[in-house]
């Protein structure tokens, strides 16, 4: 991927508040606020991880979300630990991380990665709004899948009573990115050490269909962006414009 | 791969202690706590997401970690935040998670994924001792690539001065696995609808030398692991066991 120039100032894109908590302090010239690339990394991930604290003790939970403007949604599968007895909203801290390549140096210190990062921050809240669950409903389905909740077996109140969506605004965000190969000392070149790049990569399988099918039942065109070999997050990204056309 | 038998109770396997904290509350059939299950989780993978607390704020740093026993290292590439201003240890949670396919289902509610995912707790604390520290200087790089510290370039002692390394004792820790494909409410089986799961691995690409190599300097055969389309977590579970044969 092409590396977006710094936007530490304002260079009149639209751009998350610097705090000291989304600042990169290391590296920060790997450190980007931008909404265009925040939520470039963002809409090309299905899963982050969610932390939290409860009693002091912080929790790092893998799960599904989704972006709509500068909100985050995500399943309430840990709601019951996160939001139980919390009449108040939470602190938490949302990141997804892209690993693209291991790099082998000529020096230990020098081994590194090529990476894409994004830690945004915010308060937590259960989705209580009949209106916005529902869309919540919709969305963490669609937003994958685009149109599949129309075609499918409608939820019922019971299920919906059931599940539960957090939402939080990003209050201040950072992307960090490092996508350079390997960076060693000038003088280590000299050395005769083997030195690389190794790619890495998500892919999608060839999708396999549910034994229990009945005959005749197609897999919808609206499916195509998941196809044999693809790149994961080309299919996310796909997906998340057709649900999204508005960004 | 296979589902292990649950194993909340002790079956002679050595076996995290069950707390608070690392019971998994919702889906409980889909929680072990055995070392076996939890270690080979967390071996298959370089990336992991550790969260800690500074001022109530949650962190989640996505970093590389290693397993030695029961003690996890990682990198200090955020210890200049994660432990300044620390004279005690620091609560985390480190956490690592494997999406193995998306299942989609015949209702929005039984959409799901096939996954592992493991979430260790402890206090993590600066790397001081200087055996230790020399010992993760090592590991840090042939645990990912076995052997290849020694040929290269010797660490400074200026580079060292530079590096921290944070470790933890996992004080309990549970993994969490999901492996079933499609699993709808059995009425709906009976509807027209289309279902499937979608595979999702991550895979190595074909390794790019660095362009600026000496010339006859040629790939070292103990990068063997890490071959073009071979499944990463193969290739580093197959490294853990070359560098840590005793497990």
């Amino acid at each position: 991927m092409s590396t977006p120039e710094p936007n530490t100032e304002d260079h009149g894109k639209p751009t998350y508040p610097l705090t000291g908590r989304n600042r990169v302090k290391r590296r920060h010239d790997r450190g980007f606020y931008d909404h265009e690339t925040v939520h470039r990394i963002l809409d090309a991930s299905m899963m982050c991880h969610v932390s939290y604290v409860i009693d002091g003790q912080p929790y790092c939970t893998p799960t599904f979300f989704w972006r709509e403007g500068s909100r985050l949604y995500w399943h309430g599968s840990s709601a019951s630990r996160m939001l139980k007895n919390q009449t108040a909203h939470q602190r938490v801290c949302l990141t997804v991380a892209f690993l693209d390549s291991l790099v082998l140096a000529r020096c230990g210190f020098n081994h590194s990665a090529d990476y894409r990062a994004v830690m945004a921050f915010g308060n937590a809240y259960l989705v209580t709004d009949a209106d916005e669950k529902e869309r919540a409903g919709i969305a963490m389905v669609d937003r994958f899948f685009p149109d599949r909740t129309a075609g499918l077996r409608a939820t019922t109140a019971q299920e919906m009573k059931a599940t539960s969506f957090i939402a939080m605004e990003i209050e201040d965000a950072s992307a960090k990115i490092r996508a350079k190969g390997v960076a060693d000392d000038d003088e280590d070149y000299a050395l005769p050490i083997y030195a690389e790049r190794i790619p890495v990569k998500t892919v999608l399988g060839a999708p396999e269909p549910c034994p229990r099918l009945l005959p005749g039942v197609e897999r919808p065109a609206t499916l195509q962006a998941y196809r044999d070999g693809r790149l994961f997050e080309d299919a996310l990204t796909e997906a998340y414009a057709l649900q999204y056309p508005n960004g």
